[in-house]
């Protein structure tokens, strides 16, 4: 057998003590399987004295956790500090620099600063991989980058937010409320006490910005990622898709598109959609996460399962150790960063199909008259129209008007929006979600 | 960019094809991903002359496809040929004592000679890869030996074979009979002119063979798989686990077991299953492929696809043929063949849950009554009884009795059919299927 892979660990929170207690308790299959001993000898956190339920003493610790990317025992860093910049970039760039290897678990460094992290890492020759910053302990950047690398990948989308599932999952089991649901997720650990990263799906953005990077050949390009989250999804709306034969789930969805002028556009967006129940993902409930990856001779391939927790994610983070063992140093966005290509990106508007819009308006004569004409202004053609919850005679409660339309261009709807737009009838914004068939 | 990976493609039929076609269609982006290009350089098949719808004339052709594996061209051998000895294994041979590697797609030869052949790569330095064997175009075997490899295995279970797959799901969507149904899907070219390799559970035992020997790091043990295929599943049966929340599935499932001495069995089994519509699995539905994995520290992954067919099953060689031009020469069975343990065969009686047994019954009196006390007896504990059926008084058709037992060892089920066993009231033997829940 080999000589031993020598880790550094940097982060020694959940996840980081679970990366300690998996290479302890896995220890001698991952031997077998990697054909060399995976020894952690340096770890780095910001409290040395906290009590993580893991054994601490056979390891160098380092105050400055930089520093353990310039090691010489060390021949991979493991980043769980978290954070797109500040110490986690730093350690980053001194682990290519001192010509190691790093595996990191940080999907927002991963988003922001993946490019030239990626540059610094093949000019090395050193291994940058990153499994664990996209959908848990799922092996779905491999499955991508390898065993779907055959195809041209026509289209990726899934479920990449557990909080976000749990919430809408739970919501859909028990006909709770939005602020209901999310208050318990928080007391329970299954939400941050500040849960905007999650419910506004600015951390299921960072995840799909790698997977279409990986998926198309394209440049990381997180900015042009339109998210929106759950928050304006109401326990209506979860009855009436159910009514439907739906069910309501944050997607994320990124698909190269070719633009009048022949150009290559690629679209991303977070958005709530209505998938319908024969669908694969309609049935991934809690925090589970799914990702679809539609190739051009495979077909769909999905791939399930946790998105997040010390586990899952400690598995993701020694898969990539294993494979670092085994000697695969491949490109980190599966071809070298000066091969992708650049796309700008995609007009939503071009995208066609069916959605599903949901109005809040004063319950008062000529509304409807109001909204149905917005649409047929616009050339927006609607398959079923739903007034639900009359108010009761006086009562200043708005009353909820759901439809769905026929199969159509999304720039309809927006016109017809903007038709709408300023109109008393209006409590608020409507709510657009685009369906997705079986 | 390197020199080309130069490929030798033995069998022409629809994979074959299919491969020339998806080199041919994605060569650019092949070749990006890969760092070099994949050229075929030769092929081989039983008629020349056959138009199979893509041009070989840039080939060289081989009349003995066995020669393919000398060329001195030729860096890799695709063998297409299927059987699991003949030809095929003649060319596996021939290749790695020449010193080149080989992707297959033939699950039997895989099942029956797989370790004799992996002994033989490993010898020789040389990749050998089988991705296409196990559920077509899904990356499995890739999920198993690299994105779980860090993991403990404690199960591998999934739905192996479309074509039962398909037969099934086209008896609950439409209620029609088995025979009914592989009828039409023998007309439609989804099931065999001689469909007993599928309907009976052996391509399935082919698959399930190779899964767990990478899944659990045991020699790969085919004729320790009990088989029972889906032939005596009634569309009555579909109709009444459909009642109690259930789909019914063909199953394989492998799962190491510890004995009473402290030895380490493997269970591996092949049987009709009822799934709670809960599970993943349950909605897994038409010719799509399934497989479930549950590992000691990522959970349950799921990972499905289409399970055959020319794209699919063209996108897993050519995964390969990528892996092995950016110089992926692992173990093919993840750990060295001479580090793989034995384990001998689980008896299934050890195992416990609960299951449905259905009984075709003669109408008369005190039938019921025998049934449940030789259960009774047996030590089975029964959760609901349904009979079915009742036969117009005079009729000598048999009726249908269904139950389903609470939680327990399937060896009292198997004591309380042998207490059944020769009864006059029975028309035909039991058919018990194992449930497996959320």
């Amino acid at each position: 057998m080999s000589e031993p892979l020598r880790i550094a660990l940097a982060g020694l929170g959940t996840v980081g003590a679970g990366v300690i207690r998996l290479i302890e308790a896995n220890a001698d299959l991952i031997a077998r399987r990697a054909g060399r001993e995976i020894r952690i000898v340096a770890v780095s956190a910001r409290n040395r004295g906290k009590d993580r339920g893991v054994d601490l003493s056979a390891y160098a610790w380092e105050d400055d956790m930089v520093i353990l990317g310039e090691r010489e025992d060390v021949d991979v860093v493991v980043e769980l500090v978290g954070g797109a910049d500040g110490p986690a970039l730093a350690l980053a760039r001194t682990t290519f620099e001192a010509g190691k290897a790093l595996v990191t678990a940080n999907k927002a460094m991963v988003a922001h600063h993946g490019l030239e992290l990626a540059a610094k890492a093949e000019a090395a020759k050193c291994a940058f991989k990153f499994e664990a910053a996209v959908a848990g302990g799922i092996p779905v950047i491999k499955g991508l980058k390898e065993g779907a690398a055959a195809n041209a990948i026509e289209r990726v989308y899934g479920i990449l937010n557990g909080t976000c599932n749990y919430i809408l999952s739970t919501m859909e089991d028990t006909g709770r409320d939005f602020a209901d649901v999310l208050a318990e997720a928080q007391a329970r650990g299954y939400a941050e006490a500040d849960p905007t990263f999650d419910i506004d799906g600015i951390d299921a953005a960072h995840k799909l910005a790698i997977l279409s990077s990986i998926a198309f050949g394209t440049a990381i390009d997180f900015a042009s990622v339109r998210a929106t989250g759950i928050r304006r999804v109401l326990a209506a709306d979860i009855a009436q898709a159910d009514a439907l034969g739906y069910y309501i789930r944050l997607i994320g969805m990124a698909e190269p598109e070719t633009d009048a002028s022949g150009s290559r556009r690629l679209f991303q967006r977070i958005h709530p959609h209505l998938v319908h129940r024969d669908h694969p993902l309609a049935h991934v409930d809690g925090a589970t996460n799914a990702v679809v990856a539609e190739g051009n001779f495979v077909g769909r391939l999905l791939f399930q399962g946790a998105g997040a927790g010390d586990g899952p994610t400690a598995s993701a983070v020694v898969a990539d150790l294993i494979d670092i063992a085994r000697g695969d140093v491949g490109a980190p966005f599966s071809i070298p960063v000066g091969e992708l290509d650049t796309a700008p990106a995609a007009d939503s508007g071009h995208r066609t199909g069916k959605a599903y819009i949901r109005f809040s308006v004063a319950d008062r004569p000529g509304v409807l008259a109001e909204i149905t004409a917005a649409m047929r202004d616009a050339g927006v053609s609607i398959e079923s129209l739903i007034q639900k919850g009359r108010a009761e005679a006086g009562s200043d409660e708005p009353v909820l008007v759901a439809m769905v339309t026929h199969e159509g261009p999304e720039s309809a709807i927006a016109h017809a929006l903007e038709l709408l737009e300023g109109s008393e009838s209006l409590a608020e914004p409507p709510l657009v979600m685009p369906l997705i068939g079986e």
